[in-house]
């Protein structure tokens, strides 16, 4: 049997993750699709658009057939400790045969060279590499540098150029984390259809970006529903305007802005400085720059500096949000990979192969929260609890019970509830 | 010449305060009237009704000729530290000759006997207090049963009931911390017209408590602006509503609560025990109830024991909200009093009094905010930024820039500005 495992984000999920799902179906020729699925923080340091639940019923609606959940202190990290999280995660899962990841690049051989030269990070690229840090240069772009003067020395004919797209460096990362963990998952690529992750703008006939989807929903008063209903499957839609009038959305930082701006009026540079990723007297310019600025956006623009990119930034901000400090990420040890499977949503099949492998598995499996969870779960309740400050203040309440009580959910066509757990 | 020291919080000044304002010119037959003011926060551990700047007009439009600021440091404070930081303040400004405080006593050589004896704290007295906390009191109950027990003991016929009535209890204090001084200032009492502290409904035909004051105001979705005419100066009425037309009030805990959730949240247990006030682990029934309640007056009932009063936890709140931790405490070195002279208003009189004592200050006087000012000050500033997010979101920045930029206020008959810094 062969099962196909996505990693992604699904913010929201439109026609491109819709292609992108059926050509790994079609390719890997799967019987079924395993997703790992970032939970309310995302890889660039944004909360999502709606919460898990609301992501994991699009998700469901698509065909997927199992939906876990990318841990918090994995899912709102840089490009290689997201990919490590991830692709732990689908290793732990015996039945996964094959990753399908999407890249700029579509080709995996060229992808794979990369990643076998990162692998072994010759003490050139390290050079390189803190050569370009100390030159001001961010870390993705001292990265991109490196590993570019890197491959011109090599004797590959990778193009140096390929590496700098954010959707190969992401699916590189995915090869070197199968290598690391020296994984039977046979991984495989599909060319990113048409629109670039940081496209603004909608043009073409069915596929926008996610980046151009959330802006075309969140910067008027009220979601331009027309405007992105050639871009999303019907189910989209339907599930972003129910969240929407239920008062749980649509979430972008602004609806995190005040408490950004009391954490870092009432908190010294001193705490500021221990919370994860922060580091270089950042603390200090956070401090200074929200005395000033009128919204999450302005911050985010007064503080970046060419060292510090506007996802570094963000990811910091979600740190903050959720008091996340060096010394929590150091005491679970990533390295170790995710310490749980959390179940959002299942099919029929889904839980048929759930059962199935039930045995085999190796970390717990977690369909409902107990009170002997693992310390790592820990953030992610905390991450839903303060996600649903987002909402409609009569709402919340509600969704922190829901956050604890939410069975995994499951498509209509399973009507026998999991027994996982 | 004779000067009447009142300390206060005018929150918001009512016709009860008036009464007391005129009284305490007659009776000492006083040429000026200063103030020692609380800022944002007050002894009750409740933010102010509308900011100290508005509260700074009233007493200057009622005749005030100079208003000093209480540190935030002592003005969220049990009544001992609250009333040695208002003493300490006034016996810093060598022309204060009284002070002139409102008891429900009355008697000042009642209320002087109390001081008398509590000033040694005999050993047996100590002794009662431990026990009645150790038997769960609270410690304002604990401490008046020890002082009944030892006032039956003594010599004295102090009644003992007396002293459970919270002005003569500040009272005692106030005298308490004048002795400690060694203080030239001359104390003296007026007892309370009428209206008691905690008297919800407006009974009498001019005097209510600002309690009752500030629950007719906040009780309704607009605030009940005729409810409070009988009850307070025309200029107060002005002023508070102005405030509210504004956006900048009118402030109760519920405008601080989605802060208090998100701390409370997102801060672990071991952090929240760092703040000031937080015993015995309280703070765990903080993260337990925060995630349940759905205001911040539902919180305090059910954070709320029998040992923790009201007022204590709405303290402990305070200090959450602005992140002030023992150690914060612990530096400032209270028993050494207010570090500086906070000016926020004065009139003609009250400058020419300033101007004619400046070179006896031994304390700075502050009337612009300079980078180099005592670190006590700081906390002023942050409780001032923090204060100013229960303001309207478009408010709150200007507000933030007034704390930093605003000189002392003046009354109209004074047209020449402060140069006392």
């Amino acid at each position: 049997m062969k099962v196909v495992g996505l990693i992604v984000e699904y913010n929201p999920l439109h026609n491109g993750h819709r292609y992108h799902f059926e050509q790994a179906m079609a390719l890997t020729g799967a019987d079924a699709c395993v997703i790992v699925m970032s939970g309310h923080f995302l890889q660039r340091g944004e909360p999502a658009l709606v919460n898990k639940w609301a992501r994991t019923r699009m998700a469901l609606e698509m065909g997927v057939d199992l939906v876990f959940e990318l841990p918090y202190v994995y899912s709102t990290q840089q490009a290689e400790i997201f990919a490590y999280g991830g692709v732990s995660l689908l290793n732990q899962l015996p039945f996964v045969s094959h990753l399908c990841f999407g890249s700029e690049s579509g080709k995996l051989e060229e992808l794979q060279a990369v990643a076998r030269i990162l692998a072994t990070e010759p003490e050139s690229f390290k050079q390189a590499l803190t050569a370009k840090m100390k030159e001001g240069h961010s870390y993705p772009a001292a990265y991109g540098h490196a590993l570019a003067s890197l491959l011109r020395g090599s004797s590959s004919d990778v193009d140096a150029e390929m590496i700098k797209q954010p959707n190969n460096i992401l699916g590189i990362h995915y090869l070197m984390a199968l290598n690391k963990l020296q994984s039977r998952i046979q991984p495989l690529t599909i060319k990113r259809y048409k629109a670039h992750y940081h496209q603004e703008s909608m043009t073409d006939a069915q596929i926008a970006s996610a980046t151009s989807i959330r802006k075309a929903l969140l910067e008027t008063p009220v979601p331009d529903w027309e405007a992105i209903r050639p871009y999303v499957p019907a189910y989209t839609l339907e599930i972003l305007r129910e969240e929407y009038e239920a008062g749980r959305g649509l979430i972008s930082w602004e609806n995190y802005y005040p408490y950004l701006v009391h954490t870092l009026v009432s908190q010294p540079a001193s705490h500021l400085r221990r919370m994860y990723e922060m580091e270089e007297g950042i603390e200090h310019r956070f401090k200074t720059y929200i005395l000033t600025s009128r919204s999450a956006k302005q911050l985010i623009q007064q503080v970046k500096t060419k060292r510090y990119t506007w996802n570094r930034i963000q990811r910091m901000m979600v740190h903050i949000l959720t008091q996340c400090a060096k010394q929590d990420i150091q005491a679970l040890e990533l390295h170790q990979g995710p310490a749980y499977l959390r179940l959002l949503g299942y099919s029929a099949k889904g839980r048929e192969l759930l059962n199935r492998y039930k045995k085999e598995l190796k970390l717990p499996l977690i369909a409902a929260i107990r009170q002997d969870h693992p310390p790592m779960l820990d953030w992610d309740l905390k991450a839903a609890q303060i996600y649903s400050l987002g909402y409609r203040s009569d709402v919340r309440p509600n969704e922190w019970k829901r956050e604890l009580s939410q069975p995994p959910l499951s498509t209509s066509d399973d009507a026998s509830s999991f027994s996982g757990n």
